[in-house]
């Protein structure tokens, strides 16, 4: 049985990822008193007074809501927000699993940009924080920008920036391990979607040297006009030189391929004209751009993929439940560059120095330490960069 | 320490009433495939094609939202979203304890009908079910009205329908001890607010004789006009002999009195006018329209009130974990009045002929079987009434 008919048979056994439990026992008047009425009546009046104790009298503190429209699931696209609740499910279970997160998952029946904010911006008050999950590109960047001036809570969209901070954590450690400067760095990135463009300004953050970024119409450049506004930033952002062409011309004495595009578009002959040492993250899902063994055979240094059955694997697990625990830990306001930074650092620092090597760029994704490493310098930098409220969640 | 000081003690230690855990552990490659990428994408598929498999592929198949706007919290009024959540925790709480129903609670942040409105018909899909809590009146009527229409699954305002549910089933077993026929029963119901009404129309169902409904201007008289429409509609369907005046010329031969108003409103001198053998059901809290040994004293032959030191509890709690547990065991597309007039018999009948007493006429809030009870009713009777959808929980 494949594993796709075997998680299907696994669904229907579990009912359900996950479950909403008591954290109390009700079964006498006392319990009942103090649980609900009348006594329930004081925490209510002390939250009326000060707000800011809800983080310390309901769930508040530790509790993530996982938001879809539905319309970019995994590699399934626009399958509807009902039929995309077992993914976001199954993340609610990774967060707990990996960082002792509540998470809970609601999906959003529109595909309107301006509805799928009030809808969230409307019960924002229920959480902690929001992360947005498998909604299309453009409609994603403007849902999380408008929903961060909405709401006083983290908003994060994972496929985003879960992502960024991962890639460039298996860079930070691929340069030391192939001896090369993150500030020389030339990156390519193919596939300018919601992840590319995270990817891209997440790297220009860590103060790479030049980022060239490819899309279906070639090389991204300032000369260009683009419909996409997003575009029209990167292209502005990116390819210092203004060089123009497709992938091949790209990567062509090119440190770095990022790949969040489609299977197979990496060819060996592209990977031989790219600089000494080339770095090769090839994540499109299932197929990668390239396979890891054809990939070294044309020369490749360091290989990652997003698949678990080849060294390298580039996952988001090490990231989102890290960035969330660190960010309720110190009552973030917003989850910002500075602790974006913080977490791809704290993720390649998980990798002792010993066992670093091309096959090991990654801390592996069952390493439980991951998230709580990730936690504290996240919670650090949201005090550093002035975005936390009051610290209570201990570490 | 009193129990209001004790309850937020607790509350500091609990740090949140209810958690959401997960249900499959992830530790490894193989259970990660499974619950997460890239096995998840099957139960996905399979849910594209055929929304009824959301019930069995997630946890919606036992999952209720507990959602507030904040404005009608217990007897604190409208102390806003935030304030109320501890209550809807509890409420939560109190699901799972009684019912093994997961509930999750979510406040929404305005007091607009249709936002609130939008705001829970867009997140529909993520439940089984929707609990409306401690909305005021009349907004109340309309958000259930509205959402019942938009929602394919079951909305139920419990502090209307809850509180009529447990209300009559008071009142069967009162009328077996007191030997008085349902049918011609007598009923004052004081207070025509969201609960007072719910009450009226629910025992119009189970067939009373007469009630009148007294509100801050008298008895509500057909021969009146009310701005209030839901009052205007209580004058049309109440008060056969269209008489007028206060609570005390309504009580004048009642066999029932029911008190969902303000503390001392029913004194001694107006129970002594009562019809013989007097039913007093005092519920306004924390302080009943007159306490239990003062009506006793006056003549009345059962009391009841919704304080748990004195005999004969009228408490919501033995009727929405088993209604709604009936209500999902069978994904009933809704709860309506023949599955309520179900919940009343089914918790009438949890008191065993044998003990049942003027002092015991209501089950006891702990006895775990009362909520499988309900449920057993509930779902056979959205069954028999066809908006039951295709039964799956074991009952």
């Amino acid at each position: 049985m494949d594993i796709m008919q075997s998680s299907l048979e696994k669904h229907k056994e579990w009912k359900g990822k996950i479950e909403v439990i008591s954290r109390t026992p009700i079964n006498d008047r006392n319990s009942l008193s103090h649980a609900y009425t009348p006594g329930v009546a004081q925490p209510c009046l002390e939250i009326e007074k000060n707000p800011e104790l809800s983080y310390e009298l309901t769930r508040r503190h530790n509790l993530v809501a996982v938001i879809t429209d539905g319309t970019a699931v995994l590699g399934l696209g626009d399958i509807g927000p009902l039929a995309a609740m077992p993914v976001m499910e199954g993340k609610c279970a990774l967060f707990k699993e990996f960082a002792d997160v509540d998470a809970f998952p609601l999906c959003v029946n529109s595909k309107d940009t301006d509805v799928i904010v009030d809808t969230i911006a409307n019960i924002g008050l229920s959480f902690g924080g929001i992360n947005l999950e498998d909604i299309a590109a453009p409609r994603c960047f403007e849902i999380e920008a408008k929903l961060k001036q909405r709401l006083d809570i983290p908003v994060f969209h994972d496929d985003q920036h879960g992502t960024a901070i991962v890639v460039a954590a298996a860079l930070v450690n691929a340069c030391k391990v192939a001896g090369k400067k993150i500030e020389e760095l030339e990156i390519v990135i193919n596939g300018a979607g919601s992840a590319g463009i995270a990817i891209a300004k997440h790297l220009l953050n860590l103060g790479v040297g030049n980022i060239q970024m490819v899309d279906l119409c070639g090389i991204l450049a300032r000369d260009t006009d683009y419909e996409n506004p997003a575009h029209a930033e990167m292209a502005r952002k990116t390819n210092r030189d203004v060089r123009h062409g497709v992938l091949a011309d790209a990567v062509k004495g090119a440190d770095v391929f990022i790949g969040v595009s489609k299977p197979g578009l990496l060819t060996p002959e592209m990977i031989a004209t790219m600089n000494e040492k080339p770095l090769v993250f090839a994540m499109a899902n299932p197929t990668p751009e390239i396979m890891p063994d054809l990939a070294k055979q044309a020369g490749a240094y360091i290989v990652g993929t997003g698949r678990s059955d080849f060294p390298n694997q580039i996952n988001n697990v090490v990231a989102f439940p890290g960035v969330f625990k660190g960010a309720l830990a110190v009552r973030a306001k917003d989850i910002n560059e500075a602790m974006k930074v913080a977490a791809t650092k704290a993720i390649a620092g998980c990798v002792p120095e010993d066992k670093l090597c091309a096959e090991f760029i990654l801390p592996d994704a069952f390493d439980r330490s991951v998230a709580y490493a990730v936690a504290k310098a996240v919670a650090q930098a949201a005090i550093d960069s002035g975005v936390a409220g009051l610290p209570v969640n201990p570490l």
